[in-house]
């Protein structure tokens, strides 16, 4: 059967080689060479989400566009797949307002991230340095009816996730089946998808943990827009195990994830490199992979300055995208809308 | 200062003479002797707030446009005034959603109508006989932000409401403060009024209590859509006080409202009618109040009928109503998304 994946973009500023290799990539191969021929991919930058939490208004208009940009650099391609941004869609709000009426508070109150969030805003320090208890809005609670929408509008039959986001997905089926059950079939179930062929790429300064952008240090993470000099740096700078050997083992974390995103950037399999580095040291095969980063993302760094540099015809890709994802997005809708009982004028 | 009037009308199916001498006459009035000369009037039929408790579907379709056509037939001249249906226009909840990213979840958990109602949910009887304990509906909790959306996107300077919906307008009142503060003049902060010109009209069966179609006994109100028949059972069926004069008294309530009836609709004065009734007894001030009801509906009833008659007509009235107020609408909800850092593209 052909798959319709729907995968929501946070417009959180960073990409980084994590999201990359662990995704985008993937999704691209996809693109180019679907399984079934059918399959489609929709790449909604979530703005909407975003503001759930306070944005600086400038930043968050420049992280949506850059994500878009990156997206497309990394070879997301408009005319192949759809592009857009959640907020030129008014329907995503209309089916989410819709879904809240069949969604009960206590489900919502109960979701993980929920609870994490709300925590974290009674904790944050304010500008003051005091402890601010910030009080949670309605958009965080109802978050995951917003995210029900975006995925429901388009029949998706596919989600892929990371584990935070299983729970959310969850619910979308239990609402989806809900509202299925009351007035016939209306929405997709979709199936969400934790399992991307690229390798989990872990902490550069921990690798026991996933990479984040949201870490505390920047030699976590390596982001695609890290300069030449930058990537050297952050790459010299990575833990390394208590061995010398340029070998993946269970006991030598640290190597084996220097290994792994060599393995996925430049295609060789981690044996292969294994060989090729065996009589280097660490730091010889952390040279050699600085370089594999350095020229492997350079296109993608080139593509997507020069997407940035024209936002209007950014802009205007976003916006075919909208426009092109317009007629499955209103026909959900308006089904939906003829179900419960609203005219569709 | 010239007033943008917004009224949000519940399609609920039954609007009652309480409803139009307290309110609908009033509008009609104001629409056609604007006092500044540029007053105008925003009729909405809030099908969006509907939902919010699970409704019929057929039943709702016909609820609002039957909301709309008693409306029209009583006065409300789509070409003076603006008349429309919520969900045609997606601005609503586009507006609801980001207003609800600035609305504390404590603020909508106090509101009294959502405690009500939350009540009421579970303690509601189900089709067994049985108390089912129903869960809110996000919805229900997020009502308000919805409310604010529909009051803030038309820059209204005046809500007329119920004591009821007193403490939705003055959260409407503080979200668009806090977000002018925020962001710089935004939004019109609009004024409620409790005050309406009409004289406050009471049960028939009860007059110590508003005249109410959500009552156990149809004897508690009198619908427009009444057969003169049915008016004329319900006048005569209506409680009375334990005096014999037509006299409007303090502690001859239920004389005095049907007075107030009677003066409201014929445009006599209530002393007017004191004397003209001095001589006679209830029961034919009873058939005299009747025969005015009667008389003074039957060509409301004739228009709301033949409007009912042709729903596709009607449909294409409320059809301009949304084009017309799309521009108003649209300027706010760009406004406020370039503010927060959302693209307009």
């Amino acid at each position: 059967m052909a798959k319709r994946i729907f995968s929501g973009i946070q417009p959180s500023g960073i990409i980084h080689i994590g999201n990359y290799l662990g995704a985008i990539k993937q999704w691209v191969e996809l693109q180019n060479n679907p399984p079934t021929g059918e399959d489609e991919a929709i790449f909604c930058i979530v703005d909407l989400h975003a503001i759930t939490v306070r944005q600086n208004p400038e930043q968050l208009r420049k992280n949506t566009l850059s994500a878009a940009a990156w997206y497309i650099a990394c070879g997301i391609n408009p005319q192949k797949s759809d592009i857009f941004i959640q907020s030129t869609r008014p329907e995503h709000t209309e089916l989410a307002w819709i879904l809240s009426c069949y969604t009960q508070i206590g489900e919502l109150a109960r979701m993980t991230q929920y609870k994490e969030k709300t925590q974290k805003l009674q904790n944050d320090l304010g500008d003051t340095g005091f402890i601010v208890k910030a009080a949670p809005s309605a958009g965080l609670l109802t978050y995951p009816t917003l995210m029900a929408a975006d995925i429901l509008l388009y029949q998706t039959t596919t989600v892929p996730v990371g584990e935070d986001q299983v729970q959310h997905v969850e619910l979308t089926r239990d609402i989806a089946k809900r509202f299925n059950n009351l007035y016939g079939q209306t929405f997709t179930i979709p199936d969400y998808s934790t399992k991307i062929s690229g390798k989990r790429i872990m902490a550069l300064d921990d690798p026991s943990k996933k990479m984040s952008k949201s870490a505390a240090s920047e030699y976590n993470y390596m982001a695609l827009s890290d300069s030449p000099e930058k990537i050297r740096q952050k790459i010299r700078k990575a833990v390394t195990d208590s061995g010398t050997q340029v070998k993946y083992e269970k006991d030598q974390p640290a190597i084996s994830n220097l290994l792994n995103i060599h393995s996925e950037i430049s295609g060789k399999e981690v044996a292969e490199l294994e060989d090729e580095f065996s009589s280097k040291n660490y730091g010889e095969f952390k040279e050699a992979l600085a370089d594999t980063i350095i020229s492997h993302l350079a296109p993608i760094q080139s593509k997507y300055n020069s997407l940035m540099q024209s936002p209007t015809e950014l802009e205007k890709i976003l916006k075919a995208g909208s426009e092109k994802v317009a007629s499955t997005a209103q026909k959900t809708l308006s089904d939906v809308k003829t179900k419960i009982g609203l005219l569709n004028l």
